[in-house]
């Protein structure tokens, strides 16, 4: 089953990875570039959660990107399992981050709040927080079928 | 693994599938009885997924109740992947709408839109949805762990 396309250590893993980090620091930076996001709650979390998404992509781009072009790393189930559980908490989160500030988003430009150009920023930033959650979940399945047959 | 407890047809599937009922019901009374929801597209949005998640979970609770004290049912293959598919959209449109609904909520608190019995009313909406979620999740779960054995 080494050759399973998406799973940890493969070029499709890669280019998710490489998507979910792109995204996720596309909608840290709408949200957080010359924007007094802090004083919504919801726009809060989305923030935190990308301070976690963040990384942990950044850390599995260099894993997956060295496991590609250099040497080909040994698959351990303990690693795996780790990357598993990872992808499945922060999936999670991610969505519930996108829901959070979708909504939020939504009321303030019903509500008048916020000027068309800010609420567009907003919405860029939840749009791109749904795409790097669809990304996590793809890699979150093609680890989890890898699973069993370590 | 007939014996598998929270998965298709035992008596604790049926005890999780009583208290999404529940909770799915009680959330919908919590936002429809005797408010305006339909002016909140995150209220609305609850509406509409708990309409799906209320029939959906009635329906196990009496498959369940049947197989627990009437007649075992035999499990087919594909009833329990036609389970596990449904439960698994139905979570993550559980979450969303619980996300969504909880975004709103505060922000109609901060903003003094809705006097506290109001949003203290939406809030227990969102509450119900985050349970109903946690026990449809694990409704997926039982199921998604006896599905490989049949």
């Amino acid at each position: 089953m080494d050759d399973l396309p998406g799973s940890f250590g493969t070029s499709a893993s890669l280019a998710l990875r490489l998507g979910q980090t792109i995204f996720s620091f596309a909608s840290l930076l709408f949200m957080c570039f010359d924007v007094q996001f802090y004083s919504y709650t919801a726009f809060c979390y989305l923030v935190t959660v990308m301070g976690l998404v963040v990384p942990w992509s950044m850390t599995f781009v260099v894993v997956d990107a060295y496991s590609v072009f250099v040497k080909f790393l040994p698959r351990q189930p303990r690693t795996v399992l780790i990357v598993v559980l990872g992808d499945w908490a922060l999936s999670f989160l991610l969505l519930s981050a996108a829901c959070s500030t979708a909504s939020a988003t939504d009321l303030l430009l019903d509500a008048g709040y916020c000027h068309a150009k800010l609420c567009g920023r907003f919405q860029l930033s939840a749009a791109m927080a749904f795409l790097s959650w669809f990304l996590s979940l793809g890699s979150f399945l093609f680890n989890l079928w890898l699973l069993p047959s370590l």
